[in-house]
């Protein structure tokens, strides 16, 4: 993509309500927009990021069964009513049509999966099935303050898992962790997050938190010293021992919830009366099991982990190009050596921001490139075009290299 | 994708209120399920068709410029007021938060991307861009009665085009017609569907829709039996001569809008006061186009147009898989022989729905394979087994051939 055709620019100042990191840097970058409080507009090179953070998480869902569909955000009253969480949800919004129907937009989806599941699973032999979405949710939120980690609209990840016993879900809730603990460290925050037993919320007694440590995190958690196993501060009184391994030495940290999982049980299986015939032909409560994640909550912690005071630093996986090609001066020979580059890294399929700008100056393309946090930044100048090569700086490092332009550019 | 693992069965009967064709098979075939008036749930197979007219309309958008971004469904009532939609918008849904925010529902999304656009191009030199989003729209219709044709919620893909003249936004226009018919070819539906001349509604004056022609339309268009432009029977009266070609014999069709186009001109760039700077120094409006495409309208459309009394047959492009492999009879050598020829088609790339349902008659599993249409039907039987050989049906035709099993498969 060449950085002259983007119609989004890095911005000087980002809105002076947003103190979070995440937001100042990826409004700044030109990677989001606010809209309105908690409101955001995901501009292209901020859509990449989360187009990338989506097929690692359906990569990772996928392989543990995850059969993809997609429901609406318009759930009717009747649903919320089955559940009785049309009074008790004070996160939802209320939407009323002209014909009077009214509608909750949905914040999470047990209200509609749990009957969808049911028109087609009847028998032990239809489980255990596992179903998830990409897709957006609504929460009136009224602490919207920490940029993207936490919106009143925004696109997650709902896995449900429906088992004929308590025993199948534990099994499988083992699988989701796993897959979580992939997806966390595929998004380059593996070593900061932290399986944290947390309460369960509307959902259930207890829960488990991916609890990401960071300074700006709005939640504390005490890590176990010795097997890493965490506590969220809400239900540390309820455990004076880590439940993992019993001992009892723990350090504060804070951090941000990243994702969380939660053994439902009947929850809300029983408000629908989701029965299934077993195998001796009794009819038995279909035991359920829900798995979020927030994918632009992930981009922000991902941010809030990974920069410095000049930028944001991408984990490759998740950078929304690979290499910034910066061109230094606007002569012919620069722009067809640049341009070559541009061609033969493209050729080899990486994905390449090319800062083709003429009305920019060394220092402010360099900037930017910092800014935006793309892992490998390539420069082509007089100086390194005397030399026939290319300077090479990863984002995360301080070296710089020099590289030679061969027939085939080596620089990964 | 091995069938019996599928969480969604077909059904006998779609629910009685569902009067149309495309529901009637969508829901049968397991491809959506109905959540309630005008709202549905895309199940897997039906998200695998969306999400290949997803990626048609991707590539041909990003093929004429456009820039993917993604706006919000909460839109600030202040937006609206802008251009005063917020009172003459009938379809609009309106929330309220707690704190007192309103928004409307994003409905369509003029209100965001012009003063998103204005943000970033302030000169001549920063035009023309092109912006798209794939996202979810919302819309209180009442006339919901059409299946996926027209619902409350939809994912639509809209394409917003600005541009310094009028001139500049005739040519784009013409490039994005000829996008259009790209996108109605690749799902199947070109040779059915004709540029028509019809109202702008809150838009403009005129605008284009692409309408499809099928018994099942709720418009009604006359086609010029010269040139093929239509005009939409809502404007008829204004053109006794064809706009394009001068001639006045027409023929009447139903047909149903697969699509549509709009010159917006300074329409919602006047309310924003979005100028920019032009060459000569002075300051003018910007010039603006949009271009809609509804997902699910498009699957809808196709469904309408292709299907016979047994179901749906999916144009090859946007069909969830290329071919359906039944496997006839449970003992071991079939299961095995089946087993060996879904493996071998896997490693060629082709997208296989493997029936591996042992509690299903034959009869069933063709009922089944001609209701969810996939293009071919590749059968493994004993009869087949005995000669070494797979039975392939396509889908559209008659005629059943049997191909020779050697190490590859040719089928295709």
């Amino acid at each position: 993509m060449r950085q002259s055709k983007l119609f989004t620019k890095t911005v000087k100042q980002a809105p002076k309500d947003e103190k979070s990191v995440n937001a100042q840097f990826l409004i700044r970058a030109g990677f989001v927009d606010k809209l309105s409080a908690g409101v955001y507009v995901f501009l292209p090179t901020g859509l990449r990021v989360l187009e990338k953070i989506e097929k690692i998480i359906c990569e990772e869902i996928q392989a543990i069964g995850g059969q993809r569909i997609l429901m609406p955000a318009l759930v009717p009253k009747k649903n919320w009513e089955q559940t009785n969480r049309w009074k008790i949800f004070e996160e939802l919004y209320k939407v009323k049509g002209k014909s009077g129907q009214e509608y909750g937009l949905g914040a999470t989806h047990e209200e509609v999966i749990v009957p969808l599941v049911q028109k087609y699973v009847s028998s032990y032999k239809d489980l255990p099935c596992y179903v998830y979405q990409i897709q957006d949710k609504f929460r009136d939120e009224l602490r919207a303050k920490s940029g993207i980690l936490r919106s009143k609209e925004f696109v997650m990840k709902d896995l449900y898992s429906f088992h004929t016993s308590e025993k199948d879900l534990d099994i499988y809730y083992e699988k989701a962790k796993k897959a979580y603990f992939k997806i966390f460290k595929r998004c380059g925050i593996g070593l900061q997050t932290h399986l944290t037993l947390a309460s369960g919320g509307s959902f259930s007694k207890y829960s488990h938190e991916f609890q990401t440590i960071t300074s700006a995190g709005e939640d504390t958690i005490y890590i176990c010293e010795n097997c890493g196993l965490a506590i969220n501060k809400e239900i540390k009184q309820e455990h004076s021992k880590c439940p993992e391994c019993g001992k009892t030495k723990f350090r504060q940290e804070k951090a941000i919830e990243a994702g969380n999982i939660f053994k439902l049980r009947t929850k809300y299986t029983e408000p629908f009366n989701f029965f299934f015939t077993a195998q001796d032909g009794s009819k038995k409560l279909v035991e359920m099991g829900c798995y979020g994640i927030g994918l632009p909550r992930l981009m922000g912690a991902v941010v809030e982990i990974h920069h410095d005071d000049k930028g944001i630093i991408w984990p490759k996986e998740i950078a929304p190009y690979q290499a910034h090609l910066i061109q230094i001066g606007n002569n012919l020979k620069i722009k067809k050596q640049t341009e070559k580059v541009y061609q033969d890294l493209e050729k080899q399929g990486i994905e390449i921001l090319y800062d083709d700008r003429e009305d920019k100056s060394p220092g402010e393309k360099f900037a930017d490139a910092d800014l935006m946090g793309i892992p490998y930044r390539i420069v082509v100048s007089e100086k390194t075009l005397e030399k026939n090569c290319v300077e090479v700086k990863q984002r995360n490092k301080k070296q710089i290299r020099l590289i030679k332009c061969i027939s085939k550019l080596q620089i990964f």
